[in-house]
């Protein structure tokens, strides 16, 4: 992603220079110069290098990171530097083309104007920006990255288990559940450090992943009870949820 | 299913007649007088039907059905009646508009000829046709299903628990969580009835269901324990899957 944006960046017109582990230039000396540093890390060494170049940076300078988590990140940030912090996750990967349409999740740190002046950057290159605590935005990507990934990864295993002939599941599988194939093929682009981060990472992981097998029990009572009542007013409730997600994904395109 | 195939058939140059609860036409009386009778019906009242027209049904004719579950419905066809069987499960809704390219598994029961010739029919028509037995079409059902749509709505409910906003969840989605709202969304056009017949009737979704937990329960093991590299081995497993089932998809395509 490093790479992706210091691309994005060249061509909305900045000078980027670039320090990584072959460069001559060394971080301190980049975040002495720079009036944006963009950290794009392993979360693991982030701590470290946050606490190398923070004390270094000028006051009016913007610190930024693209950490997929934001509440320690954002936090370590404005532990170690008084110059202005936003944190940034862009939601997509290396593999995107253009910003274009992509979304972009921004958590304000320490000062506004160099919050609202990097949000419109990214509004100027047409990409979808949401301001959230950082708090709030580890606490959704719990379901949306955590969950997910939770829930294709027991997927992935138990179509693995012995007796279960994939090639069958392929040739009977309904339009519904030939789209959670692909979702689960889509893996194999993943980074599985990143994930691992990720899934580790997360202070709300255990929080979405327990609510997610409280209604697995639920519904298991549900069928091992014979429960068809139960079980069709269960469905009609995430029925409802249809007509909301819809209209929401129209309205995007 | 039932107007659906009734265009079908007509289209392919057969008569067809129709008896229904609003007919004059009964069942006896057009199962005594044409050569294919093709039951679609709810499961529930499935048996009942099979035994009013199973023993009138002439020798040489076929009896065949379009039920999602063939184990039962089919060992019902074959005990009352003494004709041809041919258990038949289309695997898309009568939202589609033509049958090409889409699944059409077909179970035998009794008598090889009728069952070689409702293939051809299908894929002369450029469906997907593939013979399973019965037990092997439920048991991997139960997987494409029965399994399918209780994560979907296991999913569903926990993303409807107090404490979660369904717009951050949007604005922060993920390709990949973005697709998997989506099969969500789907949910709505299907009939909750039908549905919890295929959850309670499909004698292997427990076994489905179970599998899918143990590697739950394995996996937040792992979790609590915060064993990195147990949760990469697991990652990389399930990411062997992807080239195998993007290879199948793109050879179907």
């Amino acid at each position: 992603m490093g790479k992706w944006f210091s691309a994005f960046f060249s061509q909305a017109g900045f000078e980027v220079m670039i320090s990584d582990i072959d460069t001559e230039l060394t971080p301190e000396d980049l975040a002495r110069r720079c009036d944006i540093t963009v950290l794009s890390l392993p979360m693991e060494i982030f701590p470290d290098v946050v606490r190398q170049i923070g004390p270094v940076m000028p006051d009016a300078a913007l610190l930024t990171d693209l950490c997929s988590l934001k509440q320690t990140q954002v936090q370590c940030m404005l532990d170690h530097t008084s110059c202005n912090v936003v944190g940034t996750h862009p939601l997509f990967g290396p593999a995107e083309r253009s910003i274009q349409g992509r979304r972009v999740a921004i958590c304000p740190g320490r000062g506004q104007r160099w919050l609202v002046w990097w949000e419109a950057l990214f509004r100027s290159r047409k990409a979808k920006t949401t301001i959230f605590s950082p708090e709030e935005h580890d606490r959704t990507m719990a379901w949306v990255q955590a969950l997910n990934h939770f829930i294709l990864l027991c997927l992935g295993k138990a179509l693995e288990e012995d007796g279960i002939n994939l090639n069958h599941v392929m040739e009977l599988a309904t339009p519904s559940f030939e789209r959670q194939l692909h979702i689960l093929a889509r893996l194999c682009h993943q980074d599985p450090e990143l994930y691992a981060t990720i899934q580790l990472g997360n202070p709300y992981t255990g929080s979405a992943i327990e609510t997610f097998n409280k209604y697995a029990r639920q519904l298991m009572e549900i069928l091992s009870g014979r429960n068809r009542r139960e079980f069709i007013s269960m469905f009609r409730e995430v029925q409802e949820l249809g007509p909301y997600l819809l209209k929401h994904f129209e309205e995007e395109h």
